[in-house]
């Protein structure tokens, strides 16, 4: 056992010096390894955006979740990676682990899948099906791995490393929502959380369990935005990655933050959790400067997708959020990292 | 629950008729799609093949493997699949689900996986990394998922569908190995497998957790070869695959098999189950033209691989198995299946 978090593990055992790959002949065919939202190869004149996301049962999704709702969300969440990559989705690949054949679920599965793959025109190219085992009396999980590769017509991928200080931060669509259904479906009603009506939680519940990916915003976004990545951890947690990957620091304006409708009424506090530290709202965080504000606005008016400027970026290298009053909210929670 | 095998399932679920995709663009960029051991699209001048894995712990691998070695194999299957396509590996993409950070364990597999990696060239382009949950009492599984790249440099992927009737059938290297190791960890000495000495075991199960991708050879059969195919179902079953996606049918001579060393001594019937129906021996099989035979060997000396010839392609649509007498053998045993 270890203290080491999700990021600190993949640096240490999956990120290598670029010595250990001396004896490599040259790959000028790959732009961009690991550390961004996608890996992105030359693709003749073009380019090739590449993402992986693995979802487990427990862990990403309840088991009785709508199946229907899961395909949608198994391919959302990579097509978002996409989506922070400017890509225009292309194919992917489709890797399950069941415990058994269920053909309901099977067919509710594969029919919320291709809903969403003929939305973005994106077409299943390969995948592999095995048996999940038994585990002691449980039989589980029900594990989903997809890879999607985008194309990017010309010029450079979007990537979280390009903010400069000074840039506008933006964010698309409203935060919060998929935060506050998870607490509502783990814990109901409780002190924390106050009572919601039934419109309330179904639209969070449609927040967490389907995301819309903002695939016109971040082709829309590309030869405009300066750097972006996709919320999936939490504004906090995503927004510190763009910054470390930049080189950059932060500072937010809660007062600008744009909110799900249904935290209307919530504490203030649980408001910020689920705005700033909630992850799987799956909008797009960029920064601009703030020359390409009007050019940014319409370019959201032609992806009719929100985007709402939330702060600006700093040389301080830290992330602050400002309150109503110019004072520091200080959150325990900065958001999600699967082995914290 | 429902008896649909796993090939079933892919074909009911998966595999949608082209008029489904009538909306799509044209995509002159998918050279081939679901249905071959790789996705090929267009590279430039060139190809890229796409295949992806998963192992899941408990169906793919004991839980007390040693993690170096699963790290060699969770790449080495998928290099497998571009060594069938004739692909030079170029990068991957890692998923992986751990019940918890082990870093011992951690630093075993990274060191496995990047052992083979390096032999082969083969970058580490971007991934996932995410806890998997305690299921009751137990915690888990460890699951893997591995997409790799390749290149196909000039000319045609190898397919599964291209033999012909009147072609060679091939194989590389010798069969059964892992199959053996597999019921020797599973069973010990039962009545069915005969004792095996400490250098059998020894052998058998390098065969099983350490398997080597005929990435060579598939590159040098690939102007040369017909169809090609690799084993990891057991040789019957990939050789349906091969058979049906191709529209003929083989016969194959028991005598010719070559056969791991560690199953002599076992009886007749044991050497037939593993080298016929035993998966997970990752060794190329092949069809080439009998006019070919001076090439393929030629082929083989080049990448230091020992190739034999082991049977016919055939007009019949049907797979068959000679004795020494020429007699048909009936396993009931095909090959593998996740959900059979």
């Amino acid at each position: 056992m270890s203290s080491l978090n999700e990021f600190e593990l993949i640096a240490r055992y999956f990120t290598r010096p670029s010595s250990a790959q001396k004896q490599f002949p040259p790959m000028p065919w790959l732009r961009q390894g690991i550390g961004d939202d996608c890996a992105v190869l030359s693709w003749g004149p073009t380019a090739l955006a590449i993402t992986t996301d693995l979802l487990v049962e427990g862990t990403h999704f309840f088991s009785d979740v709508d199946p229907h709702a899961l395909g949608h969300k198994a391919l959302a969440v990579n097509l978002s990676d996409l989506a922070a990559a400017g890509a225009q989705p292309r194919c992917f690949f489709l890797a399950l682990a069941l415990p058994r054949v269920d053909e309901a679920w099977l067919a509710a599965f594969s029919s919320g899948l291709f809903a969403l793959a003929d939305e973005h025109q994106c077409v299943l190219a390969g995948g592999d099906t095995t048996r999940a085992p038994a585990q002691g009396e449980a039989a589980g999980p029900i594990t989903v791995c997809i890879t999607a590769l985008g194309q990017i017509e010309k010029g450079r991928a979007l990537s979280r490393a390009a903010a400069l200080a000074g840039d506008d931060l933006w964010v698309s669509g409203e935060l919060g929502g998929a935060a506050l259904a998870l607490q509502w479906r783990r814990a109901g009603t409780t002190d924390s959380i106050k009572a919601l009506d039934s419109e309330q939680i179904q639209a969070s519940m449609r927040r967490l369990e389907r995301p819309q990916p903002r695939v016109l915003l971040g082709q829309a976004l590309r030869e405009k935005a300066h750097a972006a990545i996709d919320v999936s951890d939490g504004l906090l947690a995503d927004l510190g990655h763009l910054c470390t990957r930049s080189e950059v620091g932060a500072t937010v304006h809660w007062q600008a933050l744009p909110r799900a409708q249904a935290l209307t009424g919530q504490p203030v506090t649980q408001q910020q959790i689920c705005a700033l530290a909630g992850g799987d709202d799956y909008e797009l965080l960029f920064t601009a400067p703030t020359a390409a504000r009007a050019d940014i606005e319409a370019a959201a008016r032609d992806a009719r997708t929100p985007v709402t400027r939330i702060g600006v970026i700093t040389h301080s290298r830290e992330v602050v959020v400002l309150d109503d009053n110019g004072e520091r909210i200080h959150l325990a929670q900065r958001g999600f990292d699967h082995f914290a």
